[in-house]
């Protein structure tokens, strides 16, 4: 029956310019599981995909939530991430997250957001291969692998790694 | 904000081979949207997808359910509909669906099952092109288009179809 999710509660990290399936899949995957899935963003309301016409309610404002509301942390890729740094609460409610050492997962461009939150030195990430330069400029290891998980720290590089990152945000929330 | 689909009751019809996009976009789609979705198949259990090795748990046994459980159907493609229209309670729990003048939507080779449950003569679908054939002999009349609507019957073709086709289950749930 795979793992079993209920009373966990997950937020995911959701911004105009997303990636449609690396936004969908961990969200279908875990509540399928039976985890309650809260997207997070700058404000509530609809943002749109960038590599499709699907879009995504924001049901929480980053400002409006605690890391204590939730066990785990996903953030998708496309361009997203790099809209969401610029933006202080963002970046703060993610640097909490990870020093508090529950499980973030970030995949593709994902990882552009820890380097913002200032989480990634002496971690090893992969990340799609855009974001290696900053990455290792930030001071962290890149390696170039379907999965990586250093700590709390999950990370995938693109779509085709989705099946094994969402399996390690299961077994990382569910052990 | 886009739909609210609060207190909505969502069926999601999947088996062995089922389609990874076009069974997790809907069902993110929903849940984000405030609806509540149940995976059902032929029993309780982990199937696997046929185009990656995503996977999805059947949370309902279709003999377990009742239409009276669910505002909606919604029967994604990839080899799941082929095999699961091979079972009887399956075929009739669809057709009762059908029947009840609910919201059906299926989308690539979910059509098939619709061919089987003997409610497509004289309605008008689309499907992936290889249904062709088989919805035509059934007496539908068969289209190449995005989105198909015809009275609670709603068809599309291929994944590229679906930021179309979840909206218009949202807009069928949610009038």
């Amino acid at each position: 029956m795979g793992p079993d999710l209920s009373d966990k509660r997950v937020a995911i990290l959701v911004g105009e310019g997303f990636h449609d399936g690396e936004t969908f899949f961990p969200m279908a995957h875990l509540v399928n599981h039976g985890a309650s899935v809260s997207v997070v963003g700058l404000e509530p309301g609809i943002v749109e995909a960038y590599n499709s016409d699907m879009t995504v309610r924001v049901t929480h404002a980053v400002s409006a939530v605690s890391i204590d509301d939730f066990d785990a942390l996903v953030i998708p890729g496309g361009r997203s991430p790099a809209w969401l740094r610029e933006h202080d609460e963002v970046v703060m409610f993610v640097r909490e997250f990870v020093d508090s050492g529950k499980p973030v997962a970030a995949i593709c461009h994902g990882p552009q957001v820890l380097v913002r939150a200032g989480v990634v030195e002496g971690r090893t990430l992969t990340a799609v291969g855009g974001v290696e330069d900053e990455l290792t400029e930030a001071g962290a290891t890149f390696v170039d692998v379907p999965l990586q998980q250093d700590g709390n720290l999950i990370t995938s590089r693109v779509p085709g790694d989705l099946p094994g990152f969402v399996a390690a945000i299961s077994g990382a929330i569910a052990p």
